[in-house]
């Protein structure tokens, strides 16, 4: 298990990934909290909370259940949970722990932000893509309607505990999904994460996540080095953001049904590597090095049908867009990206239009 | 006009009491924002829309308008909000400007807090009670179910505007209403702004609110005061909630229908007061003068009907209760008060049904 540590002003938390990574809780101080309340889905609850409550040695908490699914990730379930947890007699002393994946983390740490102007929290991510990305950094947000992460707020959790063994009982689809994330960080953080990557994309399967704590440690260290630098968007986080500008345009274009969010991403950094590409920023040996480790990762359902018109026209609703203008993350090479405001929107569209061609084969 | 400063850990703000607050924002540099949006009522903004704007010099701004009432201050509204800004175009760097009451603060404050994970807001409070009291000090919130304040933030306004000229077309219920607020802060202070407050109270009309400038930026102050040197609850600011804790009992006992919050504070002070008599704090000659101050402020609605058992019950749901104890602040003299989480309920009891028997007389 590895250990990092999440410092920005005013606060500090550790980042645990890898086995025996809930048994840190046992060095919490649960006796001072009034309650522990679990926010969960009955599914995972049944097949792991037994294990979660006796490695962490978490005592007298009582979980609470959301629907699986994105629809949970919205205000009304805010609102629900929030009755849930006064019903409980959930007070300003209690704790949340957010035992699920990026839903669950999103509207657990959403919840704890605002329930009587906020409680602490903790995350206990059970996907991949929570694990090293969305469980760490302490952004929480809930969808309006269409649009994914309106409403959100920075609010820091306590402690982050990232256990493989929990990824086990994911589906391959999902698992793999979570994968699109460790490459958008191997990008970031350079060759030695890539190459490993690499390496072990093919054979990634869920049943032996529990040997993966290395690589997801090494993926989750990057977001920890970023978020640590800077908790809030202004700056150097947007590099965060690679792949994702395309990714939420495709998944609201497609309602949230065809593709799950890392399989978004894979498509959203196989068009802006192919944007980098067309801008003369990188290297088109790198460029098909990227799209190759992104097949390698797992196959995205395809852009059949997706029109170009209608997703350039999301775009700009992403909300790291400052009066319309987007800021593109742009690799120049495997370790590098850059971000610019000024790409002209046809060399975008071309972008898309070739990847959606090609079907991510270069 | 009078400037109050609030600062604590990372920012600060002013606080603009009086004649010509709205002409503050003209110092304010609306250019760096890529909107503004002012969230406010629609007969409100019929009568002060056009002065507003005409005096605090905003070009370009659009506005939004909410129902009247507290049930605008709820989780859907939240939503229908930030929708709105959203079809609006709002983003990152746009400014929402509350124009309003305490539900209009309360609300724009939390949407400021949420949307996009956080945008500027400045706040024109129309209300007494919202310039002396709710649009200072950064607390958001909004409504659950009957919860009042279940959810809410610590978001500081980056100005906040309180032209008492507006209050001219408040009727003269909720223009009283609020001076049960400044009452609370007079209780806190001291002699000086509770003589004041003697002397003016039983002539306190809508019509000549334009006078009150003085007595309202130093009611203000006593706010800004208490939450410069503590921007969170932890203890300091406690000391506000002077009355609140029954106050917030009364209103959801009687379906927030019967009290409009300040004559339920109102009811607060009478019983904490004498609750703080029968303790052996307060001294029965301070207690008769507060509650005469008490009715000249204002006529309450009776408390007929109210089950003692029901509002004893709905106490310590209060949340600033901490694992089920009640932070009781009691008045010792006019100019203090004690916090004491070790008041026994037969006392509270008691005080409630003698101010209850004795409507509030003495």
């Amino acid at each position: 298990m590895q250990r990092f540590w999440v410092t920005s002003k005013g606060f500090k938390y550790s980042v645990n990934v890898g086995r025996g990574a809930w048994r840190v809780f046992r060095d919490f101080p649960q006796d001072c909290y009034s309650a522990i309340l679990v926010l969960t889905e009955a599914h995972l609850w049944e097949r792991w909370g037994k294990g979660f409550l006796r490695e962490s040695g978490i005592k007298n908490s009582q979980p609470l259940f959301i629907p699986s699914g994105e629809s949970s990730k919205s205000v009304r379930m805010v609102e629900t949970v929030g009755a849930e947890l006064l019903a409980k007699r959930a007070d300003r002393r209690s704790l949340l722990v957010a035992f699920g994946g990026g839903v669950v983390g999103d509207l657990g740490g959403f919840v704890a932000s605002t329930y009587m102007r906020g409680i602490d929290y903790v995350q206990a991510p059970t996907t991949v893509l929570a694990q090293v990305d969305s469980a760490i950094g302490g952004k929480t947000a809930v969808n309006v309607g269409a649009m994914k992460n309106l409403l959100g707020t920075f609010y820091p959790p306590r402690l982050v505990l990232a256990e493989p063994e929990v990824l086990t009982s994911l589906d391959e689809r999902s698992f793999r999904s979570g994968f699109f994330e460790v490459l958008k960080h191997a990008i970031l953080a350079g060759p030695r994460l890539f190459s490993e990557l690499e390496e072990r994309a093919s054979k990634l399967v869920p049943k032996q996540a529990q040997n993966l704590g290395g690589l997801l440690a090494r993926a989750a260290k990057v977001k920890v080095e970023v978020v640590s630098r800077d908790e809030r968007e202004a700056d150097l986080r947007r590099v965060l953001n690679l792949g994702h500008t395309f990714a939420h345009a495709l998944e609201e274009a497609s309602s949230y049904k065809r593709f799950l969010h890392g399989e978004a991403v894979g498509w959203g950094i196989l068009i802006v590597s192919r944007l980098a590409e067309l801008l003369g920023l990188l290297d088109p040996a790198e460029r098909v090095r990227i799209a190759r480790l992104v097949r390698q990762t797992g196959s995205l359902p395809g852009l059949r049908g997706v029109r170009a018109s209608r997703i350039l026209d999301l775009l700009p609703q992403d909300k790291k867009a400052v009066a319309g203008r987007i800021h593109w993350v742009l690799p120049e090479r495997i370790g590098k990206v850059r971000i610019s405001d000024q790409v002209p929107m046809n060399l975008v569209e071309t972008a898309f239009r070739e990847v959606q061609r090609g079907g991510g084969h270069d």
